[in-house]
């Protein structure tokens, strides 16, 4: 064995990964700060377009349109006025703040599916005890109009099992009314088979992980990663499974409203917040293709974006008093690519 | 029109992903310089661990591995021995360098297909005159032992072409053997029906991009971002057709033998290189699952990776005289998860 090599650990690669995600979060809180103001710019930009939001939507990557059923897409395209991320922990916090935890928003134009006018959605980072991670959430009321809960009754069951654990003091607690109520719902509704909005009633790829328990465990794998660098042997954490009853066992899926709701907010965050523009143009492009009444709207909107510079007036908000598009240019044809 | 906001132009919006774009490149070169130790210590500590790039490979993206055909398999998984990603103009330049700018460096154990033992392909990032962006490369030659050309001749043609091109003069020339010979082979070959190693042949997703050229273009491009920052109305480069010849005009894909050639670096660099241990991981846990002879390796070994730490002595190189993976050990059942 002289000849060899130390050899290497699944340990010692974690430390490695330890060490980028490290990098990686750091990374996050700069390009935070720094696009801060570019973010705020291109808002104030895109409130004089007329369905900027809606379009984006339209041209959503595939982790989220997949999601968007018929009736949605109506009421997105309808109704949607104004998204927002924020990676809020960095706002609040400053550099103690997360920049992994993210806030969702979504406002609305009065509309006859629910009275929300912001749905509003906060995603935690955390750690559980056992040293899984990941963003863990809420579930979000939304005030169905009668008879148009889009959810199939997820996201009222989502809040009820929520309280219910809360009132009882215990998070995981299996054995309770709203919990086999819930069962018996994701037995057979979920965010796949329902509405986007089912989303709102998310809670955990896992299960419920309090700010207590994050950090307590992020204290403690703090102190881990400082003593490997010390060289220092260290001992996993292994979850513990006779520490807690059978039914409140780590995994919370049946009664999870949504599978994806994790990788919904990250699309969010990572893909349709920063490429909105480029989706918007896209979007535009495929208009100009496929509707010809809103080819109408502007004769000489032209959507390259490369040739020249050309007001985009028809996207332009009027006074406010409505968003139709009525088409008050006449018919003409455009250039197309 | 008085109540309105003033109106806004697709240049306007550009003019913000603009601002963003730099922020982006800002951030790459902060996230390169701050990961440098880190991967240093990454490729330390894999050359302990046998097979380690081929198993990564293994389990490449689909962005990469689309163009992974099964003998092109045999050899990554019997010969490739290192694999390097370099932002090398931030190596070679500082801050003067383009941080989107590629270096991709592959290592190879003697093998029956060609004889060279490392592959390297570079791509620049390029401003062209009508303010194309991308990586361009220049075709690398693959001393293809005789009767082996996985690429069916695209790599010596494209190279045979860019020579004929350079000395001509004119990177855009299409008149002449060399180009007639590559639109005959590129009509039915290309890096999606041959090889992956024809991708060492790519040049461009659009056209060749000199660095004078790009210079120039960066430059007018800087200089129309300040006098846009100015508020000043600017005119956005508009190809003038009637500059070139015909036969030079922009497209070159008549006799592009990679038609995803960029797309495939920026998957090396964006993809495959930060996550290596993850895929390296997720290699093991499906070799686990399906591969018994892999079972008799290691029997204590766990690939879980959380839960305690583990060597990887069946991954260790030896003494450097063989890669076979003989199973010294007694076969033993293992955890799974």
């Amino acid at each position: 064995m002289a000849d060899e090599p130390a050899p290497i650990s699944y340990e010692d690669l974690a430390a490695i990964e330890d060490d980028f995600s490290e990098i990686d979060t750091e990374m996050m809180r700069k390009q935070y700060d720094a696009s801060t103001a570019t973010y705020a710019r291109r808002a104030e930009a895109v409130t004089k377009i007329e369905n900027f939001w809606s379009l984006v939507l339209e041209q959503a990557p595939p982790e989220i349109d997949q999601y968007i059923h018929s009736h949605d897409s109506k009421l997105i395209s309808e109704h949607l006025t104004g998204v927002e991320v924020t990676r809020f922990e960095l706002d609040e916090k400053g550099p103690a703040g997360d920049p992994r935890s993210l806030r969702i928003r979504l406002e609305f134009s009065p509309n006859e599916v629910f009275s929300d006018r912001v749905l509003e959605k906060t995603f935690w980072y955390r750690r559980a005890s056992d040293d899984w991670t990941g963003l863990i959430s809420e579930p979000v009321k939304i005030h169905w109009k009668k008879g148009k809960d889009l959810s199939e009754g997820l996201t009222d069951g989502a809040i009820a099992l929520f309280e219910a654990r809360n009132k009882g003091g215990s998070m995981s607690r299996k054995g309770i009314p709203e919990y086999y109520a819930m069962e018996d719902k994701v037995e057979h509704w979920n965010g796949a088979n329902t509405s986007f909005f089912t989303w709102f009633g998310f809670v955990s790829g896992r299960r419920y992980v309090s700010a207590k328990e994050s950090e307590t465990a992020t204290a403690a794998y703090q102190q881990r990663r400082v003593a490997r660098r010390r060289g220092e042997k260290v001992d996993v954490p292994v979850y513990a499974e006779n520490q807690v009853s059978d039914e409140e066992a780590e995994d919370d899926s049946a009664v999870e409203v949504h599978d994806a709701g994790e990788e919904l907010a990250v699309a969010f965050a990572e893909d349709l917040w920063p490429d909105a523009i480029k989706l918007f143009t896209q979007a535009q492009e495929m208009g100009d293709m496929s509707d010809p009444e809103f080819e109408e709207d502007d004769p000489d909107d032209d959507v390259d974006g490369n040739d020249e510079p050309v007001d985009i007036r028809s996207l332009v908000q009027g006074t406010g008093k409505g968003k139709s598009r009525d088409g008050n240019g006449p018919p003409a044809k455009r250039a197309k690519r």
